[in-house]
């Protein structure tokens, strides 16, 4: 059960954001431009490294439903989604996502962590400054957004199917719409 | 020097903003319904919570620049910055924001780590579910800011003058305006 009095039905951040609306709509606007705009980086690239972080943090319900959009986004990929989550060095991805991916993982842990050979590394991959900036803001998002989710104890559905009709939902809605209609 | 191509002499968060103004806006907005909007928590209290989670994050330009903000708005508060940082126990501020304190203080390391008799102290104290959520999401966004910031290896000017004369900006501004017009 939330610590504080949320409304009935909504699990995780949805129900945060609908309780306090006022900060849901720049925080939906903020997650809508990183991972669903225009970008070098495929939206469902931008959605493994929010799933990726999500896991690091031990985020039950954000790995989840990031995962759940990541994997419908680039082709039916639960099991690759499940393997970066797992064993990054072994997933078969590119090399340049796997150095963008190693930096969030460092920013999960602290700003401090990362280092000039980790933007070295990606750069060799072909990292523009631009994927290398969003990477650090993506991880830095989900630290947010896992602190906000578990810091309230949230309610975290364990149906997978959950997950994946949700996911549904927000890759043809994106993320404010389909908070604000609560579908 | 930062990791990425930035604008010229803007310091800390101020050069990425200026370098992706569409995530920029969002971000600033989100700050300023929470560290500025009326609220039953002083727009200096919550500043302390910033400066505060930005110290255990050990981020400098985000615990100098909101401990300046946060001195500022309680009237010419450095000291009893400096005391909540070093140790907020001792501090002499209210048993209520006290609480709030170790609940940030909480959320910084992990969401996992608050826990359900941290938010009865709060309760006990007299906090409220807006207050306490407040708490944990100014918390949460600092966790961001902090990693954002040093994720990418920006410039911390050490002079502490350059951080009174920002926080006249800010406080006479607001966080969106004071990066509009880059003043």
């Amino acid at each position: 059960m939330a610590y504080i009095d949320l409304p009935a039905g909504l699990p995780g951040i949805r129900a945060l954001l609908s309780y306090r609306p006022e900060t849901a709509r720049p925080l939906n606007d903020l997650v809508d431009v990183l991972l669903r705009r225009p970008h070098t980086l495929a939206p469902g690239e931008r959605e493994l490294i929010a799933a990726f972080v999500s896991a690091a943090n031990e985020c039950t319900y954000c790995q989840l439903i990031h995962g759940a959009v990541a994997a419908r986004q680039l082709g039916d990929a639960e099991d690759l989604v499940e393997q970066v989550k797992r064993d990054l060095e072994s997933a078969p991805i590119s090399a340049k996502l796997k150095a963008l991916l190693r930096i969030a993982g460092k920013t999960a842990d602290s700003g401090h962590s990362v280092t000039a050979d980790d933007i070295a590394c990606a750069r060799e991959q072909g990292a523009t400054d631009l994927e290398i900036h969003d990477t650090v803001l993506i991880a830095a998002v989900f630290c947010l957004c896992n602190r906000y989710v578990d810091g309230l104890a949230t309610w975290t559905p364990s149906d997978p199917d959950f997950y994946r009709q949700r996911a549904k939902v927000i890759v043809d809605n994106g993320y404010s719409l389909a908070t604000t209609t609560n579908t």
